[in-house]
């Protein structure tokens, strides 16, 4: 075993409940988007050799055309030398460049069991972070130093649990029987990257998949869902109006109004109807359009999503979507196109794993509520996994870690309260423990 | 006097004609945005300084805090590195950096009589200009090298006459009274540049102010339109709209989307009702909102514009603007501000300098068509030195060139007939004679 | 007592199960709207009287200043005339003319016992029933001979299930105990009636509330839902707006658009973002403005209402829509108000009494799947007279009737399989009898 | 010569100033809208007998087929008895019920010379006019009596005009040659009747066409405007959208909000670019959608107009509103029909005629100012027979007559300056001789 270099290694020196925080923090810091998380792998990757695990990564656990919302290769270089400069690993370039992000460790016991899989997802949203001393990883040094990314939506902690949970494992795993993979996932936010971890086969043979967020539908330290249900179907889609320039004064009838065909899409995007048959959720993220103040803009880009509470929901929101997106551009004369960029169906947690769940969160120190299920009314890339594991006639939880926010999910002062991450780390571990402990 | 060293001065050396074009070109190639016109004012200095005339630029002919819709400094600065790059003189960096771009020439008979400024105005917009062979630009190989930027509006043309007409002028003005002045003004794009230049003075004591437009409202080479009518009064606006951002999906009533808000102020200045009284014209030509594709959007800003035929109508349309955009806002509960990016009041010809453009373009070879007046149908920056000029008692005319156009106005297609390029030198030269000459 | 001179008592003759199909076709052919149900309170009234039961009607069982929605006198006056012209009873003028629709019918058993309540609404809604053979009431001759008035939401049904069950309770009551109230509900569609029964006390000092619906959630005949869950939380609200008129070619400055003012409400209720809390709901159900093609318009109406799973929501759902509301007439400048027509909160089913209709449910003939609960997704006006009588430590369920549909609610081809009404029946009189029976 | 016996026949016996504005008042208080000027035409028909004039009306003068915006049967039945009470003649029915308004009246000298034609257009808008003491025609008790019918664009003016023009005709033509002829054209509001009179002949061989509006771009009475130039090209349509019912609650995603359709079709017709080749106007007068508050819409209907500078504009705005209307119903799923209603192209004033009026207007009492031309701003019917005449050779004019309002045309305040009604005869009557003198 080479021995591990980072200049972060430190962390790994500390006890337990301090790696987490300090682990979590430095990923706060060195934010990075999907597909782009370059330097928060390579420290994934040099953590887990360091430990002794079996690590595989690159196009080993992500398959190539599976990905969707790929940025253009420009990004992708850009955010690459970036990475480089914040400390990822130059001899990894060939492995990772080009947006092949991603890890998954294997601890193997060497003794018969079932196969247990933990799911941790890594990468930041495009959103600013707030500044200022009232935002504590501001006041406490910590905020993210890449412009427009922030960690808001918990995905630094989720990846610092893992790390954690792999070390507690490492030191100690004589008792239990069977097979460990640890899986940190690419581009969840935009849905982008749990098909194509799935597609490259890291799922397979997996009986059972723990995964966990923070603060969702539980905004108090020391609350546990033992399992979500109603992970929302959702599409992602990328929509390109291209019309015609003209000047906006002396002949603005020759123009065909890229940006006008967009503003409309929007206001009747949102204006969706609701669905009898469950909840929807409906948002244009960004617009961009038009090129000069003085011409009528030829060009608009929006990013939008749908989400319902199943599929047929999912589906009539996208076939209405479909609609207003064509007629909004034939109304104003201009071409149009749709990506997709990011997709997932629905997904509840397996009853059985969500009690055994249930019974041992009250048994981890500082937990004070377990709440049975809770609906997730939001869509998650995890849904991917936990489809395909049920679908082998395997179980499937996505556990919900109470947490104290200082604002919403996704919003620039988002910050949660620490406190959650060794909770997390010590109900993942009893949780494996208990699965994969009585084969001895 | 020092010797030229541009590498571009081979243009002097070329007849007339072909200097022209020449020059258009090499204008069209390095083409510059508005106050950021750094190679192009540079290269206007120097070789007005290689024809001896006495030349004055910066801060002597513009005032700073005239100045409308400055890009921010880091723009700038980016700005004035690229134009080093492509040939400005880094000397000027003390003058020009920050964007004090323009330049003013004076030729002084030291006869008694008039004086007469000609103004050019230099700077393009922010399209990407067409590729292919259909373009001649691109097929003759004189496209604009500069991403996002491309003179569409037939500035780089403007500023080759002013240039060819400045030699002609030199070589030969034994038979003038009175004065000269040529002035180049930058940022006539968005109407930001004009007020800056009358602010610093350089209209004052004008008797006769000419300026001169390609293609607009004639496109035959060969037509001549003695003096435009009904230049537009118009306000140019950013709107900044700032709400909060919010999970899509999980809390999606906590955001305040600052995007709707844009989206429908938008749809509603489009609406703004046109006016008995005359023109009128609406444009949002710039919309950019939201920061993820999952979280409600927190900021937008909005580049709008718009024309009425006279102050009244202007001010009808600017106040049905604010009424729209601070209710756009507080529908949808976000904070909002406007700011002023550029500003003309409508302007005409004078009547007795408009007929003796009249009769003298007549005998300008290869003019084959004089129409009396025109509207003109959009704004321009020169109306703010019309009515200067004219409201000291003295006369304006703006000539129209005509001009086959191979794409209107401000599209990315856009070129014109060179052959146009000579007819304006020879006019301008006639007009300037005519004018001057009575001293003799 | 007096003989029932009612041309349709031949009704009363009919063996009960077809009783309840032949009433429920003459009330869907004199369908009529809330607070003109003249002649339908008017056959109510004199069967009752004819089976002998306590009736009472007009300002005992609606409070006359609680009535929300009322329709102006001069409506109140035609439907009147047009109840009288259809078999209303002339005696009752003085009792019901003005819009006092709604009867409550009183079977004292004079032994000690609770008091229960059911509760039957009454009232059609303003939409075009269907024409033509597919539609079976046109088929077979009852359709709506009232234009633009259908019996769409199964009130027809309700009401006839309540005459039917009158009947048999009158003829065979010697076993129970306590009291029966019948509640004949007016102006439930908008949620307009329900609060101004309550506030005359007809609620009072009841113990046990039971109310059904036809085939809300429930699409199979046989079906029983023994309690809805979520009745939604409900506004209903006109807008008046009140602009200015203007010549549209001449000077359409000088307009202020009302109509425009109501668009743009229209676009944005209908946006109003999802809430993460629970379900919401927005419509615009009418649109009327303007006064001539080309003035621009100067009064619009619309007519709206939100319903949000629980209070937080629907308060939410009204803030936003005042907001809205009061920015989309400051954009265009015209003058709005906002009426409240009506209101409903939330309710949901109390947990001892649907058990005991779940039991019961199972024993009714032709039932053949009991679901313990369904979330309704609608509002219902009932929701006011649950909320009164769980708050005074009474129990109340909204019983769900599975019927096979022809056409969705509210919609114009609307019918419904009547072999449900004899479920209906049997099933209310299952539930009295059990609850009132303990007496014996 | 039958005797006139209509009550109203005490106004030929004023002088004729005084005559004119007693005849325009009882006009205005029995406003009545185009097709439907039944008690109008009755009462034309009878006082031009009654001056011995040759009168054609009915079929004669009006071709059926032709006619656009017809209203329904049921609406011509109403106001026909309407007329009926409020003193049109019953044994006009079979010529006019049904919509055959309009009269032709025809003065033959017996003397060579050419035809000469006089055009007034009779009816009123659907507003409802102002009450107080503030609007004169309600404080002097001639307000109009048809609820929601209101002159308001001041053809009660033009027809009295007509009327007292033909008396002093009748009264002094010994020294005219030719023919002249009056034509009191119905339906001009909406651009209904013109085309219809000139399908049936009236136009035929007309030499000179006179015409005039009250107020137009002249708000001064004294003014004459000598010929309006720019009558704009003008489109009127009903857009009926049909889509489908649901219930807004339980499943509104069943629906196909036909209401939601014509309101994106409302905010976009109205931001319809303007056209740089000159005026344009887009107006959506009235909407009226759905059917019940808890219920998706299912119909809506749309009364909408464009008007631009010249059939080019006209027909880009067309086109515009085509795609806009279709792509509003296709983003919404509904079904929509486009009914065209009204239709004129734009004309001008012949100049030779012009000339005449403007020497003559100085010579009219009262009139201080004399306006070569100004432009319409407006349509007018009376376009199609201005081409009519001017394509056969002939010459037309349309004269202002200016007057003080109280509010703008078409608003429900509007009333004029009577004292503009005097010049108006006075004017018709100098043109008429001095073209007709011509042949003594």
């Amino acid at each position: 075993m080479t021995t591990f270099q980072h200049p972060l290694d430190v962390e790994l020196t500390l006890p337990p409940g301090e790696q987490v925080i300090a682990t979590r923090r430095d990923f706060h810091r060195f934010a990075e988007l999907g597909w782009c998380e370059f330097r928060t792998t390579s420290k994934i990757i040099r953590t887990l050799e360091a430990l002794g695990l079996e690590v595989a990564y690159g196009r080993d656990v992500v398959d190539g055309p599976s990905r969707l919302g790929l940025p253009p290769d420009s990004k992708l270089d850009v955010e690459w030398r970036r990475a480089l400069d914040q400390g990822a690993d130059p001899a990894l370039e060939s492995a990772l460049a080009g947006g092949f992000t991603g890890v998954v460790a294997t601890l193997s016991t060497g003794r018969p069991g079932p196969i247990l899989a933990c799911r941790f997802d890594i990468d930041a949203n495009s959103v600013q972070e707030a500044e200022g001393t009232e935002h504590r990883p501001s006041r406490e040094g910590f905020a993210s130093v890449n412009p427009g990314v922030h960690h808001n939506c918990g995905h630094d902690g989720h990846t610092a649990i893992g790390l954690t949970l792999a070390r507690l494992l490492v030191e100690d795993y004589a008792h239990l029987g069977g097979e460990i993979r640890l899986i940190f996932q690419p581009a969840e936010e935009g849905l982008r990257g749990g098909r194509a971890m799935v597609a490259a086969g890291v799922l397979d043979d997996v009986d059972h998949l723990i995964g966990a967020h923070i603060g969702v539908q539980a905004r108090e330290t020391g609350t546990v869902i033992a399992g979500y249900d109603r992970l929302l179907d959702s599409n992602k889609f990328d929509v390109h109006f291209s019309g015609r320039n003209a000047h906006a004064g002396i002949s603005p009838e020759l123009g065909n109004n890229a940006l006008l065909a967009a503003v409309v899409a929007t206001q009747n995007l949102l204006a969706i109807s609701r669905h009898g048959a469950g909840e929807t959720r409906v948002n244009v993220g960004v617009l961009q359009g038009g090129e000069a103040r003085n011409s009528i803009p030829a060009h608009a880009i929006l990013k939008g999503e749908v989400r319902g509470e199943d599929r047929e929901v999912g589906r009539y929101l996208m076939q209405r979507a479909d609609d207003i997106i064509a007629n909004a551009a034939g109304m104003h004369r201009v071409e149009v196109a749709i990506e997709e960029v990011g997709r997932s169906e629905g997904a509840d947690s397996s009853l059985a794993l969500r009690e055994t769940v249930q019974q041992l969160a009250r048994e981890v120190p500082g937990v004070n509520q377990v709440v049975t299920s809770a609906e997730f009314k939001a869509s998650d890339d995890v849904a991917a996994m936990m489809q395909t594991v049920q679908s082998n006639g395997g179980q499937a939880v996505y556990m919900g870690l109470g947490a104290a926010l200082s604002g919403p999910h996704h919003s620039p002062d988002f910050d949660f309260d620490e406190a959650c991450l060794g909770l997390g780390v010590h109900l993942f571990d009893k949780v494996i423990r208990s699965t994969l402990g009585a084969s001895t």
